[in-house]
């Protein structure tokens, strides 16, 4: 049984998330019926992140097992032909080694968080990004966000359903930047760790953005880390604005 | 009569253009609608550039005189409380003298195109880019580009029905720049000039995407332009990669 990678982008907005859920539709189900229509073992795809309702994906990784062998750029073509209309596409494809796991395998997870603070409704990006009304300062969330890099109990920040064994994670990465963003301001969070928490990602931008708008001082968020209790949290942020962008691999499937 | 200007953001998509046509919805149809919620004399509005169907702008600019003065932040809230749920938002608003014209005050207009060259259909973005499946190369779209900035006679980029009195015109700057996009790469087109004739960018960037997929040679271009024919003209490219920007007035309107 041949093993392909696949490097998947989509828009997490009509999906439960990732995973099958029955009578749910989901982003997995979606490529599993893809795949159904070209091998008739059905074969089940598993991927290096679980996301959540709403969130999208520009580098999400999954792998599945063939009966046949297949082109590559031939497979990704005819799953892209099977997946529309659904907002879901298959970006990059490659035979890999039976011990290539596109969850356990993968050494890095990247995300980014786009948040927009504008007084006018979104128009152009609507459902891509988070948008909050009020304004918000760069330098106390990057302050804030510092706190959090390394190796840390991350229990305040992660969602009381969190099935992690250990709330112990290593953040590589928390990078916020600015731009503007026709009559306002985005902000951009880039994360990046060996794996997340459930909602890790969502509860951190969440409780920055309060220190942002200044209902926090940016000392509150290491505080928030140290008294290892969910409560300690500020409220998590919705999904919309977070995309998987990214995993990393020791050796990357997809480089020629 | 107070007069205001507004900058603009919209999706172009449901619209056959910034221009009023009866039975058809406009953007300055919406516009003109929302602002008779708020005065009864249902001021007209004239704007910077006459986008054309399924074109968006970021930062279209017009204005209106109204029977009252207004607070121009409470008056841009009222315009986008009004014009929801259609993709369009005022996103600065200004009280400016009776001088300022949106139109004939400008001496600068700057659009972006968004094209987009990769294999897997486009599931985030939709609508929002110009998406071609063949490759693209980005130094002769460059070269060829060059050719077309400075004062030039552009009957071969002008659609045969536009009004313009004269087909010369002075292309300030005509910039084209790529960047990786999942899969694929994103070529942004980014134009400057004091006003363009009807369909001149679309005319231009179509042309320019058959140097870049290597159906025409660069000189091509310098050629077509040389001819003041538009049988010498390339496919005019679909509107919805196409933003106007921005646009420039001897004092920023919106300039505190």
């Amino acid at each position: 049984m041949p093993r392909f990678a696949f490097r998947i982008e989509y828009n997490g907005a009509p999906f439960c998330g990732w995973q099958r859920q029955s009578g749910q539709p989901s982003v997995q189900a979606a490529l599993e019926a893809a795949l159904a229509r070209l091998d008739p073992a059905h074969p089940p795809v598993a991927a290096a992140g679980r996301t959540d309702t709403g969130v999208h994906a520009t580098g999400q990784v999954a792998h599945a097992d063939l009966t046949r062998d297949w082109d590559p750029s031939r497979l990704s073509e005819a799953l892209n032909h099977h997946l529309r209309p659904q907002p879901v596409a298959v970006t990059a494809c490659a035979r890999v080694e039976a011990d290539f796991h596109a969850r356990f395998s993968a050494i890095e997870r990247r995300y980014r968080f786009r948040l927009v603070s504008r007084r006018a409704p979104m128009v152009l990006e609507t459902g891509l990004i988070w948008q909050v009304r009020h304004p918000l300062v760069l330098e106390p969330m990057q302050k804030a966000a510092h706190a959090l890099i390394g190796r840390h109990d991350f229990t305040t920040f992660r969602a009381s359903l969190c099935q992690a064994p250990s709330p112990v994670k290593t953040l590589d990465a928390l990078e916020i930047s600015a731009r503007d963003h026709a009559g306002g301001t985005e902000f951009q969070f880039d994360l990046r760790a060996r794996s997340f928490l459930h909602n890790q990602v969502r509860s951190i931008v969440g409780t920055v953005e309060r220190v942002g708008a200044g209902a926090w001082p940016p000392e509150r968020v290491a505080q928030a880390l140290a008294a290892r209790d969910r409560a300690a949290c500020g409220p998590v942020s919705p999904p919309q604005g977070l995309y998987l962008t990214g995993v990393g691999y020791p050796v990357d499937p997809f480089e020629t």
